[in-house]
């Protein structure tokens, strides 16, 4: 129904603008379709023409609507080509042979003045400076001395008591004592792993893979198995099941509810599957929880962890994403493994940086946190949109996007022709930093995928980058 | 020759306390002589008794003479037994086997209320709380969003530069590429090791060891050979000849210039010789060098990278021993095998915390830690000898002592029949932390040794922890 609630609070812009998308969705409005001329909308809505044409502006501006001159705004012609499965249904398992490339992409991510969409920095789309520099300047204040001095080697109990708390008001009883603190999430997943296999073992990972995982079973001499993983649903858990039956799998690292670079969640009937399946085989599930308060919308979904009945869940997390990626504070529940966690972390890295540990527990005893995580993700999903839709109007026809459920990543099919790692090497040369599909694989995968960002303010000069890309992707096509 | 020298701007008393710590040095005073009465030492050398006291008092308060009532001050009777060799001259490799009681002894060190005997700390001794939380708080005005995202793999630029430069002071030309930050010291021994070394090879350590290095080679499932060291002159080369001659040696990790616990210095020729001699063989040399810059007196020596000809010494230093443990800042220079540890560094922990490392390279920027390192000496030095002094009075005569030539701890030989495992049960149990000896072998050595920290600010709490460490180790004998 079309009708304005004045006694809304939202600018009535914005109300224009979401009475627009639920037509769209509807099916009442189609792609193609023309709207309605501003002093028509204007009339029949009893708002001014320049309210309507603020909400033409910003549709037009999420990619929802285009501008024709000296005709109208019409409905953007829908593009998006959804992803089909991916990875092979019955891959081996293989060594990880990745690194070259990796190495030039992380060169590349630091340099200054390359605009950022090789870096995943969810965080940095709404920065929370103000409050966590307050916050550190409380913790200076009020512990002197102590702020210099080294953190317990299994990390500060107040951090730790903060994170049980918030377990806790997702229903899973955690004790401070089970936590680890980690320098980041990389960290925990590198103590998870090394506490459950050994050189030789095989790993089963999901693909496309979080780059990390690759990099850290290459390190260790590990073989990584890929197994088949559909973008919207997650691990297929028959195509697991039949390679638990064909290989001596070790343990499992997947990601926990939201999947990087695929940018799709998981259901909470699916991990309880998934762990049920692997605990009756005595197999361990590292699961990688750090994007799991990103998710766009709905609560904060349960990690696996809480579905686990014989501690085989290792759960490895951050505040990287969410707040704080230069503080490398993350964190591990190593259930049954917490003895030799412990160990691990007192010889990889004796503990964890101390001041930053105290911030972060005094940003979520104040709310900070969970105030920035609510004002966050409307951006980012706003962000996602964005950049969807610049995808959409810049790119090839044929290309095909993920559709992200949370996080900061587009996962971009382009056409068959295209190799990534050429136009990262392109794409660098015109300052865009970009992620190039391959570094996802234990091998010779994703050769015409790339992921981008959108985890930064949203800004011309992205919608400009992803108007260069395309160009290159036209030109390497 | 007594005499004041009034335009010397140190306080008279101070003068007076040199002095005499001459005369006794020179032997013109002997252990049990009696001091010259305050009026006759006033008249003597021109300066007013309460001068004269204060000096005896600071004397006594140094260990250096003690009053005896209704009779005077008299030098101190010499207790101190200097320590023999250590390490057997001609031990095989072992699997190490002293986590158990390691893992005790974290868990006790980090407990509030007790006298933290057991934590190497020496930066705490005189806190440089001020000038970092100034630089910090600059920092983070100066930095704004930039402080809280990710620093480049391998390091802050500016931090590396600054470390660079601090080389190039000491005549070692450094560039700042072949430097990468770590969490800490602990993080740069362990990709060091894992850099050249796999599971079952063999790695020489010193004797005793530092616990840290002895649970890394642990948790690799490495094995440890034990070299024979002395307490002076640090690791035996003709033993460690004897002992490449013999094992199938992979690597070697040793102290560079201050050893832990033993606190003896080695030579720059030392160091020297003992590079040729494990480049004449192609075995790396991993250099612990995390108190170099905390010996007592003279200037920093001069790591034993710097006497490199092929590039397979690996350094690993840190700022948790001159400034901040908390910040988790250390870093690794790794010579031929650059890159096979970044790639190491980025499996395990992706990066370093961004703001600690940007707050030091200010630190050292302004001069702030180079005064800091001037003031911290000699009241290292001070507390050293006070804590000496204080176990020469309070524990059996038949204790040996240690004589450290910087850093902030002694190693303290008890009677054979001292179980210092047992010792530090009961000493936690009176609310003290130690170190136990057997955590700094492969096993079962240094049964009846004890480490003990000096790096607080000197308080009547640490003299009275003091006496009631000796009480329990009478009783234990």
């Amino acid at each position: 129904m079309l009708a304005i609630d004045r006694t809304n609070e939202e600018f009535l812009y914005a109300q224009v603008v979401d009475l627009i998308n639920e037509k769209v969705h509807s099916g009442a409005l189609r792609p193609g379709d023309r709207l309605p001329s501003l002093r028509r909308l204007s009339d029949k809505l009893e708002v001014s023409v320049p309210t309507v044409r603020q909400a033409y502006l910003e549709l037009e501006r999420r990619g929802r609507v285009e501008a024709r001159p000296k005709s109208g705004y019409y409905v953007q012609a829908k593009r998006h080509n959804p992803l089909v499965r991916v990875g092979c249904r019955d891959c081996k398992p293989v060594e990880v042979r990745c690194r070259k490339l990796i190495e030039r992409v992380y060169d590349a991510i630091h340099q200054p003045g390359v605009l950022p969409l090789g870096i995943a920095n969810p965080g940095m789309a709404l920065p929370a400076t103000l409050t966590l520099h307050r916050a550190m300047k409380r913790i200076m204040s009020r512990a002197e001395d102590r702020a210099l001095a080294y953190a317990p080697m299994n990390g500060e109990p107040g951090l730790r008591r903060q994170i049980a708390f918030r377990y806790l008001n997702q229903g899973g009883a955690v004790d401070p004592g089970d936590i680890i603190i980690t320098n980041g999430g990389q960290e925990a997943l590198s103590l998870a792993l090394k506490s459950v296999a050994s050189a030789g073992d095989v790993v089963a990972v999901e693909s496309p893979a979080y780059m990390g995982l690759l990099e850290l079973i290459e390190s260790l001499d590990m073989m990584a198995l890929e197994i088949e993983t559909c973008p919207v649903e997650g691990v297929n858990l028959e195509s697991l099941e039949r390679a638990l039956d064909s290989h001596d799998v070790r343990v499992c690292m997947f990601s926990s509810s939201l999947y990087n670079p695929l940018g799709c969640a998981t259901t909470d009937a699916h991990r309880r599957e998934l762990v049920d399946l692997l605990e009756s085989r005595d197999i361990p599930l590292i699961e990688d929880d750090v994007y799991g308060e990103l998710l766009f919308e709905g609560p904060r979904p349960r990690p696996a962890q809480f579905f686990s009945r014989k501690g085989l869940v290792l759960t490895c997390a951050s505040f990287s994403k969410t707040v704080a990626p230069g503080y490398r504070v993350g964190w591990l529940l190593p259930g049954r493994q917490l003895e030799a966690a412990r160990k691990l972390k007192r010889a990889m890295s004796c503990s964890s940086g101390l001041l930053t540990q105290m911030t972060l527990a005094e940003h979520m005893a104040t709310g900070d946190y969970d105030r920035h995580l609510k004002r966050l993700k409307p951006v980012l999903k706003q962000n996602a949109e964005r950049m969807t839709a610049a995808v959409e109007r810049h790119f090839p026809a044929e290309t095909g996007i993920s559709n992200p459920r949370g996080g900061s990543v587009l996962w971009v099919e382009l056409p068959r022709t295209v190799d990534s790692a050429e136009m990262f090497d392109r794409a660098m040369a015109d300052n865009i930093s970009i992620m190039p599909g391959t570094v996802f694989a234990a091998r010779n995968r994703y050769r015409n995928f790339i992921r981008l960002s959108f985890g930064h303010p949203w800004s011309d000069a992205i919608d400009d980058g992803i108007r260069r890309l395309a160009a290159l992707v036209r030109e390497l096509a």
